[in-house]
């Protein structure tokens, strides 16, 4: 039996990843974001939604940058924390003790520890309400050798992936499938 | 060691959904999409990606109006099949046996054997390339009874839903945690 309820935001598990962002003077921030998604892969675009009050929001307009980091699910005690304190009060690499390095093509850095890092230049900002949707092309790519295969692949059960649904984390279990196995069995 | 490659499309697990559509007579279809994320959350909006060229595009463009659905992994093979197979030239409701029920507030139909399906309105379209990112206001939702608890949240390993990531399906293993978590420990 199905019930019938008013709108409310889509019931869906999204990935969570680290976004790090800095000022123009190269202060550097992170902050977590669940709502993500590609946008485009023939001219490599994403998307992701901050609330525009956040501090993390006024980074990415100052600079018109930022890279996402896909942490692993080891990691997710400071990825909660990142999503759950104030980078305009404290120090979140600091505190995190996680590892920032140099980007290729801009000037937030990446962030070590995270399997995958993707350098982003704000396209455009899509907004609804306060929701800010930064719509970034991506421009380098930086992956951990150690979760791809001989063929280069991602081994995703290895990166570990954390996705998030209403108020909780989830890692994945195994895979189901794959794209065209309907049409082959 | 990282490696650092073009910009490729982001690498992070999505939502893996069944999008409901019609043309203006009422003539219904189904497409797989693994381009999603929630928007909004304070005026609920959500975001779906689908190649302009597509007949569900098409249609969605005629009525502007969609419902998604949100499968469960025993569904996997039905949502393969949608993916992979072209609504203007077979039903694919009739193709997978799905069951199409009346929406509330708008024309296309929704899936009965998903736990969840979004109505939604179409507010806006933004493009790159040939992708269509597709806003959609959330007008109403329907959740299946079973997989709520007795507080009305959803047991999301009952939901079970698929992930999708660089062409394989993923289910969900277990929570790793809650938001905030980090902070009470």
């Amino acid at each position: 039996m199905k019930k019938a309820i008013n709108p409310k935001n889509a019931q869906f598990p999204l990935p969570v990843v680290l976004v790090s962002c800095c000022d123009s003077e190269g202060n550097d921030n992170i902050i977590t974001v669940a709502m993500t998604t590609n946008i485009c892969r023939k001219i490599p675009h994403l998307g992701i939604v901050i609330n525009g009050e956040k501090y993390s929001a006024k980074l990415i307009k100052e600079t018109r940058e930022f890279a996402v980091n896909i942490p692993n699910a080891e990691m997710i005690k400071k990825v909660d924390f990142c999503g759950e304190s104030h980078g305009d009060q404290i120090d979140k690499f600091a505190q995190t003790k996680l590892t920032k390095i140099d980007s290729q093509l801009i000037r937030p850095k990446i962030i070590k520890e995270c399997p995958i890092n993707i350098e982003c230049k704000l396209k455009d900002i899509y907004s609804i309400e306060s929701s800010n949707l930064f719509i970034g092309e991506i421009v380098k790519t930086h992956i951990d050798e150690d979760i791809l295969d001989s063929d280069g692949k991602i081994i995703y059960l290895k990166l570990n992936p954390i996705v998030y649904a209403e108020k909780r984390y989830y890692n994945l279990r195994n895979s189901i499938g794959y794209r065209g196995f309907s049409k082959k069995q």
